[in-house]
This record gives structure tokens, C-alpha cells and sequence, in this order.
């Protein structure tokens, strides 16, 4: 893995990221794919998005796929028919936030599996070897995601467990796929401080911020954001998980984050809430039926190409799944420009005022 | 409206039918698309599986999207974004299929919507005044379809109150629009005999085999179809509505049938029973989980050039939609070839061969 920032805007950074499967523009959107296709959407749509890497969650993978990879020597590139970069999750929050029973000990965590209730062992060195055995181009480290609201103690403990389990991910780590770190600490900054302190020690090829979007108020994240994020290596991309929101990003990015991903274009999309140069349409509103535009005049996506927001409501008011298709790459292409713009505003030094922009676009619930 | 007989082979035929959107080889299979949209597919997606042309059903259109597309000047092809011809169904069958409280009336029928359970009352006039709205390439005339079993004083009734109504139909028509007549009878041949005489004598574009697959055995139809399809003119396209399977369309083929269209490659696609050149597979069998190969080696489709049994069976368990696309495109493209597959072996004089083969792969049950 390379990384160059190519410029610098204030704490910005323009850069390019070239992985095993192909380069990557920084500050980037990752779409997520949690079984491996972003729900809905086929290679070529994703590909026609403009996505140039997409993000898998080892956990919902781990199990059969990664073996059917290791024992028929093809990656999960193969297997889900995306020949671009892949990052993978290392399970950490999903087995948080999705497990019922879940036992902490040293050494791993026992949950109950929520797709068929088995009961599942995962060690951070189970975690990589199923992202190595994937093949993935960015792993992830495994973690514990700790919940909000967490007293300093409990987080500290967690935290300093995180980093147990970071040395143990970075042991089992063999291959040329690059692997990241993850800065734990709840909301308390010198926890995190701390967490970062311990991880570069260690050493990763990257480093994320994780643990937030997990319930708390937006202020405290952002405090966390624009207190941590800078002081993340200079040299290395920053990634800051599971955010977010377009207002999200870009202030996120004016604090120094490179890489970002969110379920919320796929998801809004299948539901109907369409993000445009104008702020979010709800296509379920009655205003819409009658309505031969496109979503977004401006967009350039096969959605807006080819079909009407009048079209786009009838499909969905029938169930019919062309509807979230559609609506989901909409989301995608607007997310991929979004981003797009970003770049460009780093590079004409013009951020602040697509800050300003993006703020009176997208209010605060947007 | 053209329609050219290139070759015979016995009572065979090998034709081009020129519509206003486009030509469509013939014998035909048309992909259903009810709401507009064979659900699930997008019109790039139709495209590439090489689909001339697609059926709509103008009953679930005809309230707010016909009125849309006459207050708006455009045609359903540009509400739909499908630039190939389109067949629009009457609502007939749908209205005797679907209703509770059908009232049937001499002028017409009243019925309770099963979308909003509205009061609606449908007359022949008025489902031609709607496909005429929508600019169909085809318009199918208002039938009556009389339900099986159903004694032969009954069926007279119902075919000769079809035939008032295909009178009235072929009245209001004043558009290029072609208008297809469609012959009804039930069981009976006497009756079908009768009806076909009396449309030949309104004069239609061409004719259509209504009211078959609609709950009688198999060997019945097949005497209808035997019948009567050679019957229909020999200088108009002939159309057995609502079949079927591969098996019962070669048949009909050689009885001399030029169009056909049914849901079962969308139906069944989505549910996971995949036609290939050996027979039907069934992707929910465990037997897929660890299968690497296409659905169908043979197969050129999207789904079978980039996918894998496997990860076809992997989406079908995570229920993502992209599952059910994936299949419905390799069944529509399996019908659009095994189409092209009859056209050369009519051309060629070997349809009794392909019949032959066809009958061995796919039994009775397929």
C-alpha cells in the first residue's frame, strides 16, 4: 500500500491511495457491502457510481465464504465479482452491536451468532486470518466496541483490551494486505490519546478512528473528530468509521479524515430518501406522482438518465425492488460527487466555502 | 403494423413483425412487465438479455399512469424508459383473475380493486381508451375470461358477450396502434370455432388464444391449441396468451404459434429455479453452496458471465434483491435464446429435433 498526499488545504488532505486492486482518491466514500454486494447492486452499478473501493464485513463473511475462498484459492474479489479495493471490517462492532449474549474475556469474545443463534468464538486472530483468507486489501483490526454511554473506568479497560488485541492482530498478520489501526477511548480525548499513543508503537498502515456513531450526541463526536483526527500520523489515511452524513463528512475532512463509509446511501435509497444538490427528497411524497424530472437535474447517474422521480415513486409504491435499485445508486453516484467536489475544493483551496454551502444545503437532521 | 412470413417448416412459421418501436422476430416470447418494469429489471438490464418486446398490463396502469401520459403528451415507452415495442394486455384476464365482487354487465364490468379495494367500472371503450393513452405498439381488445371448469351453455354466454365487446373495442379504436383480436370458447372447439369466425369478421391485426392456462389439464389445452392455432389467419401474427413453459411453447410453435408471453422467467428467477440447457436447478439446494461454475456454462448472460452458483445462493439466503435480478436476467435471457434457438431450427427444418430434445430435458413437471 502507498499513500501521498498530493496537497494540503488547512488540515485537509488531497491524496491517492494505491492499493493491491487498484488506486484510490482521497478523502473517499467506501459503499458498504456487508455480505459482499452492496445490497441491491450489482458490480457494474457500482462501478458506474464511480466507487473505487467498497467496504465487506468479515464477521457476516467469516464463516463459510472465507473458507470456500482459502480452499479454492480465489479471493473474495473473485467471489463477489468486484476486481477494485476491498476493505474489510474485522467483525469488532458488528459482533457489539448485533450479538445478543456476548462474553468478553482476554483472549476473545463468545456471542451468540444472530443469524442461526449458534454460539461463535472470535479472537482477533480469527478475525485476521479470516480477512487474510479473503483477501481483502485493507483488514481491519479486531476490537471491542464499547457501548454509550461507558463510565471512564469501563472505557478504559475496554481501550486498553483494544490494544491487547491490536498487538495480537498485528502478530497474526503474514501477507502484503495492508492492516489498520483502530483509536479506541469512548469520549474521553486523553483515552484516546492514549489508544493512539500505544497503536503507533505497534505500527499500522493506517489508522481509524472507531467507536463513535454508537449513540452519542453529535457535538461530543465532533469534539472527538477535531481533537483527534489531525494528530493521527500525517503520513498514513485516516479513516473515521460509520460516518455518515454529507454534512458529516465534510467537516470531518476539513479536520484532516481521508476515508469514510456509511450504510446510509444504500439504505436511505431503498427507503426513498434521495440526497440531491438541493438537500434530501422523501420520494413517498405525494407531490412527487405526477412529476416527469428527474431526481436531480444536475446528476448524471444512470437513475437520472433514464428514469423520472413520477416513475420512481409508482415502482415503489409496487414493491418492486428496480426501485431501491435504483433510488440505491442515485445515492451512491450522489455520494461519490459529493466527494468528488471535495477533491476538487481541496485542490482550489476553495473547502470553506463548499463548507458553507453544504451547511445551508443540509441542515443538521440532514 | 407489418407482418412478414419469411419460412414455413409444417405448420411452423419464421416471421418479422415491424411495429411502430421496432422489429420483433417471431415466434416471440414477451417478458411481462405489469407496472411497467419486469420487476426487478431495469430497461438496460431487459436490453441485454436481448428482449424485443414487453407486455404491460394496461388494467394496473390504466388509472394513473394513462391519464398521466395523455395530460402529459408522452407514452408509456417514456414513462418507462423502454424504447422497444410493448404489447399493453386489455385487464380482462386480470380483472376475472384478481377481483372479489366482479358484477359483469352487458356494457361492462364492475370490481373491486385488489390494490385500494376501490369500486371501478371497466368497459371495453374504456380499456381501449387507456391503452390508447398509453401508445402501446399492441392493444389487446376487452375480453370477458370465463373461469374452468364452466359448463358449455355458460361459456357460449361469456364468448358471445366477448364478442359484443371486441365489436365495441375494434369501435373505439382510432390510433395506428395495432388491435388484436382474441379468441375465447373454453374447452370447447364448437365455441373457440365460433368466435374466431365472428372476429375474423370484425377484422383485427392479428389474434390472440385467450382463456387457456387458467386451471385446465395440460392434455386439454394441447387439444385447443392443436386445434385452433392453425386456424387463426396465416397472414397475421398469432398469439397463445399467458403460456408458458419451454416445453408447451415449442409445442405450441409447431402448431403454429408466433407469440407468447408469461411471468414464469421473472416468477421463478426471483424465487430461485434457474432454466438451463440441461434441465431446471434449483439454486436453494445445498448442493450450490461450494459451486463455483455459472449458472449455465453455455449461458452468455450478465448473470452467468460475472456470477458464481454460489454467491447466487449466498445473496438469495442474505435476501438481497440483487439475488432475484441476477436470476430473473439469466431466465429472460434463457427465453429470449431458447427463442432465437426455434427461429434457426424452423429456418434450418429441424424443429422436430429440437422438439425431441427439448421434450427429453424438460419433463412434464418443467
Amino acid at each position: 500500500m502507498k499513500f501521498n498526499i498530493k496537497k494540503k488545504y488547512k488540515k485537509s488532505r488531497l491524496g491517492l491511495l494505491t492499493l493491491k486492486h487498484g488506486k484510490v482518491n482521497t478523502p473517499a466514500f467506501m459503499t458498504v457491502g456487508t455480505y459482499g454486494s452492496a445490497r441491491g447492486l450489482s458490480e457494474s452499478d457500482l462501478d458506474s457510481c464511480n466507487a473505487e473501493i467498497m467496504l465487506c464485513n468479515a464477521y457476516h463473511l467469516m464463516n463459510k465464504i472465507s473458507k470456500l475462498c482459502s480452499s479454492k484459492s480465489i479471493s473474495l474479489h473473485d467471489y463477489i465479482s468486484w476486481s477494485k479495493p476491498i476493505l474489510t471490517d474485522s467483525g469488532g462492532y458488528q459482533v457489539f452491536s448485533l450479538s445478543e449474549h456476548t462474553k468478553v474475556s482476554r483472549s476473545g469474545v463468545t456471542f451468540k451468532s444472530p443469524i442461526n443463534g449458534d454460539t461463535i468464538y472470535l479472537t482477533p486472530e480469527k478475525s485476521i486470518e479470516t480477512q487474510q483468507m479473503l483477501g481483502s486489501d485493507i483488514m481491519m483490526i479486531f476490537d471491542e466496541c464499547p457501548s454509550y454511554p461507558l463510565s471512564k473506568d469501563e472505557t478504559q479497560e475496554s481501550m486498553e483490551l483494544s490494544l491487547y488485541w491490536a498487538e495480537l492482530s498485528k502478530k497474526t498478520h503474514f501477507t502484503d494486505q495492508a492492516l489498520f489501526g483502530i483509536v479506541q477511548g469512548g469520549m474521553y480525548e486523553d483515552l484516546r490519546e492514549q489508544s493512539l499513543r500505544e497503536l503507533i508503537k505497534i505500527g499500522f498502515d493506517g489508522y481509524a478512528l472507531g467507536g463513535l456513531s454508537v449513540g452519542e450526541p453529535k457535538p461530543i463526536r465532533e469534539r472527538i473528530v477535531a481533537g483527534l483526527a489531525s494528530k493521527l500520523p500525517d503520513d498514513k489515511p485516516r479513516y473515521l468509521m460509520g460516518v455518515g452524513k454529507p454534512i458529516d463528512i465534510i467537516h470531518a475532512v476539513s479536520e484532516g479524515v481521508d476515508m469514510f463509509d456509511c450504510v446510509i446511501p444504500t439504505r436511505n435509497g431503498r427507503n426513498g430518501q434521495l440526497f440531491t444538490s438541493s438537500g434530501i427528497m422523501n420520494i413517498r411524497n405525494s407531490k412527487y406522482e405526477n412529476d416527469l424530472k428527474p431526481i436531480d437535474e444536475a446528476c448524471e447517474c444512470y437513475t437520472c438518465k433514464n428514469y423520472s422521480r413520477s416513475f420512481l415513486k409508482h415502482l415503489d409504491k409496487c414493491n418492486d425492488s428496480l426501485a431501491g435499485r435504483l433510488m440505491s445508486i442515485h445515492n451512491v453516484y450522489f455520494y461519490q460527487d459529493f466527494m468528488k467536489t471535495i477533491r476538487t475544493a481541496i485542490d482550489n483551496g476553495t473547502l470553506d466555502q463548499m463548507i458553507e454551502k453544504v451547511d445551508l444545503v443540509y441542515s443538521d437532521s440532514q
